[in-house]
């Protein structure tokens, strides 16, 4: 089976920046598949990269390679690293954008092996100089030790993807959608003074009513039907959430 | 020759919705072409959709499978589908989204079986849990009968990619023209008070200059060179266009 | 290996017209790998494509078919072309959107063959009728001399990739980052009646602080830490900048 190469960076789609990506992986890996997950990711939003990660790296077939480029400290002190977490493998920045997926990684090696860069990358564009070369290294089989020594994660993220009766917004996606890191089932939550009633489905809520429910990850999520939370009720990530 | 799958939604391209279908299809079908079509189709604009599949889908080769997911009412009444029609195959929410290219489909089948979706469906994720199975049920091979009953499709949409001397805006594209469904030759047109001249090419419109055109779809089409005529003239999908 | 096309366009992802090209490549062409570079390439601008193409494309395997289509004069004099340079192929309107790339191309050549294009093109949409067909012709095998008569590249663009001591701002990217055509290494420069010093990464500005480095073109690039350049100064493409 050709080997699986996603890609999730905040490069957006009117530069060459993901281009030039897909083009080194092409060139050094041909038989590889490379995916688009997300690149309109907000800029250097780490947290919410990682949760793009958290929601969509474990629905591909193990062994898949994700690589994630959202780095503000790009050619800094930060850690670029491969990382082997349940049965699938990251490429990126170690900043916090794996803390999601790996959050009890088997093995994390710091990208130091000259198989697993560029000869003289760049300091400002690491995606095309050591994550893509990395990527493509990692789907013609080199294992992930090659990449350099043995390290551990550095980089953090100020909430888990569980929480237990207090919890926070841990992501807003782009229907404004408030999900929060509070396992089901649906339960009243209180947040930012108010309370909101729990629904079976999304479905279930009048046009414009607020409410909250499971959503996909798993978790309780507020939403507004055909319309904003975030909006409403003026809040975003970070925002504490209790069970009422 | 591999089977394609096509992708169109209002997932956008900054959160793991896209990439969580992408990952359902490429565990459970590894042999499949994933080809996106557009994901910043405008929340919640089924017809807006409905015209992207009408302008792309039957490029394709025969025997494609096109997943479309605008599906406010997921989790509610309306009910996942598997359509064949003119040679192709359609997935998604029967709500209209396949009004355009279903219009005298040959077979539609409900989605029950549990070869076509998820053991336990989220109700708030049919993208992720019954259309991407779906897909991938029916590149392993699966026929369209095996999603489950046969039905008819309920979903509609006000109007219909042809029309005489009479018609509607059916489209705004990204450059604000103005798509009818008035089929060529040009002709002189009536909209919102004002009469549009015909012109051969957009390349004819000086610049900045109004005119109407056959466009790509094979109908009449209201542009502003480099420019846009929704804004011009300050109408959208719906309004009534007539020959003068 | 199988045959790679990218695809370059300003028609965004929330419409058919990307879609429709991918389809007409894949029916022709069925072997093919489409890659999308960026469609996200504001609306007409030919200038910002051909830095997009300079950035990424020569990233990809030798042989690999670059499909360009910002193309306002769609319909009108500019020639289709298919060019053969520096071991690429590229396939697009003749309008300066591959000055950039082939600033000595070895081949140019109209596409008038029927080989190349559909029976009876649209006259506003060349890249489903003429650019889509030329890549699969090329991705089938054909030479690009089997496009049409041999001929000259006519379009320009105002600036070149690289000047001397006296440049310009070549692209502003989505970062706010401005990207000069003055060659490295990092020097203090002069924009807009200010002096931006050098630094040695983006990583060693402060946060919000302005300065200038090599970005990864190669060139001398200003740049905000986590802000925008092109606001802070409130400068864009083709402002004047040279070595203080």
């Amino acid at each position: 089976m050709a080997p699986v190469i996603t890609l999730t960076t905040d490069f957006g789609h009117a530069d060459g920046y993901v281009g030039a990506m897909k083009g080194v992986i092409l060139r050094l890996a041909p038989e590889a598949v490379v995916v688009d997950l997300a690149h309109d990711v907000p800029r250097h939003d780490i947290a919410h990269a990682a949760w793009v990660l958290a929601t969509s790296a474990l629905e591909f077939p193990a062994g898949t390679i994700h690589v994630a480029v959202v780095d503000p400290g790009v050619g800094g002190a930060r850690t670029p690293v491969v990382i082997d977490a349940g049965g699938h493998l990251y490429v990126g920045p170690d900043n916090g954008i794996f803390a999601y997926v790996a959050e009890r990684p088997e093995r994390v090696h710091a990208i130091t092996s000259r198989a697993f860069r560029m000869p003289t990358p760049s300091e400002t564009f690491h995606g095309r100089d050591v994550f893509a070369p990395s990527a493509a290294a990692l789907a013609r089989g080199l294992p992930p030790t090659a990449a350099g020594p043995a390290t551990c994660l550095a980089g953090t993220l100020p909430w888990s993807t569980r929480a237990t009766a207090r919890g926070v917004v841990v992501h807003v996606d782009v229907f404004g959608n408030l999900i929060t890191n509070l396992p089901g089932p649906a339960r009243r939550v209180r947040v930012a003074g108010a309370e909101i009633l729990p629904v079976r489905t999304y479905e279930e809520l009048a046009q414009g009513g607020l409410g909250c429910y499971v959503g996909s990850a798993g978790t309780i999520e507020l939403a507004v039907r055909e319309g904003s939370a975030a909006a409403r009720l003026a809040i975003g990530r970070g925002t504490e959430v209790e069970l009422a």
